[in-house]
């Protein structure tokens, strides 16, 4: 299970002391949604430069205007770009085929989509599916993790982000995730390094 | 019905100067998801700037972290802003908190919304609902438009989006929304002034 360290709700600046500090223990940074609409494509450029090695994926929750979002962000220095898995077929449709054409990944979040459009998106068979719990629900996780997985535990590659912590990273750890997404459990930890080693720690297991 | 101009897929002072060519002519100013998604907060600052006195939506579709995001943007000069129909109602409730405290106003966007979804979204009797055809898909708005109405007729405050051009607008105006949004059929003409005209003569009519 890889470790992804999701960014939000800070500057650019701050943003990079963060990453710095967890960058050992870390497979994927995030920047966050926040950051994008906040300061734009110059937080994926910033961020790339100052993290030339590493794997970027840019939460810029496309759902329309899919060809100009994704050719804009993985211009910037994303390897790997979001879609809602509530935009039409047809915007994760040309989102894939721009992936293709850059050689890049695309991670389909599943925010508030129904059992019917889950298993709709099971035809993206080159993409990741997240299980992904809102910020503004604040419990109920794992209960999400049960309910959307009867429809799409066979999928190839699955992620799963939105409240995950101490507490329940280990019973996470037992799912067949691909990609495991933290943020303010390691973000806003009083020791930024400790909290990213203690997750990857958990996340790597008996592999 | 109003006018509102979208603008999008441009750097900030092309922005500027396209709203400049159209300004008499429109009651709202939107700043388009892609103005946000490329340059961040900084987009709707520099144009609030430029049109201190002009009504501006900043189409940010929210779908999370609610609280933040509208703050972000009502701070950052938008007297509107967008939230998706698609998120949860925990969110849109949280937008119309931010909103009513902010005293400004929001929309809620039905892009890719259920019929069922629409009728519940009925419940933000402040907000205003906009049908909206994604622009990945290229035709079908007047359909769009009889099969969300049948939901949604009743709504106090309606907008429409989505290939608005010289050719519809004239049916659409039949209809009962308050806000008529066209983008590219005026920001893409070769007389940005006069297309702006042309619409705004339409959308006024008799009213």
């Amino acid at each position: 299970m890889k470790l992804q360290l999701a960014v939000d709700r800070v500057a650019i600046e701050k943003a990079i002391e963060i990453i710095r500090e967890a960058e050992n223990d870390i497979d994927i940074i995030e920047i966050g949604t926040s950051l994008i609409k906040d300061f734009g494509l110059e937080s994926v450029k910033r961020i790339r430069k100052e993290f030339p090695d590493k794997v970027i994926l840019a939460d810029i929750k496309t759902v329309d205007e899919a060809e100009y979002e994704f050719e804009a962000i993985y211009q910037a220095g994303a390897d790997i770009a979001t879609v809602l898995g509530a935009a039409s077929l047809e915007t994760i449709r040309i989102c894939q085929k721009v992936a293709q054409n850059y050689q890049k990944d695309y991670m389909i979040d599943l925010l508030e989509t129904s059992p019917e459009k889950q298993i709709e998106l099971k035809q993206f068979t080159d993409g990741i599916l997240c299980v992904h719990l809102p910020s503004d629900k604040s419990t109920g996780l794992l209960t999400l993790i049960e309910s959307t997985l009867s429809q799409i535990h066979d999928f190839p590659r699955l992620s799963v982000a939105g409240g995950i912590n101490s507490q329940n990273i280990a019973e996470i750890k037992k799912a067949n995730f691909e990609i495991a997404i933290v943020g303010s459990a390691i973000t806003k930890s009083a020791n930024i390094k400790e909290s990213a080693k203690m997750f990857k720690t958990i996340v790597d297991g008996d592999e």
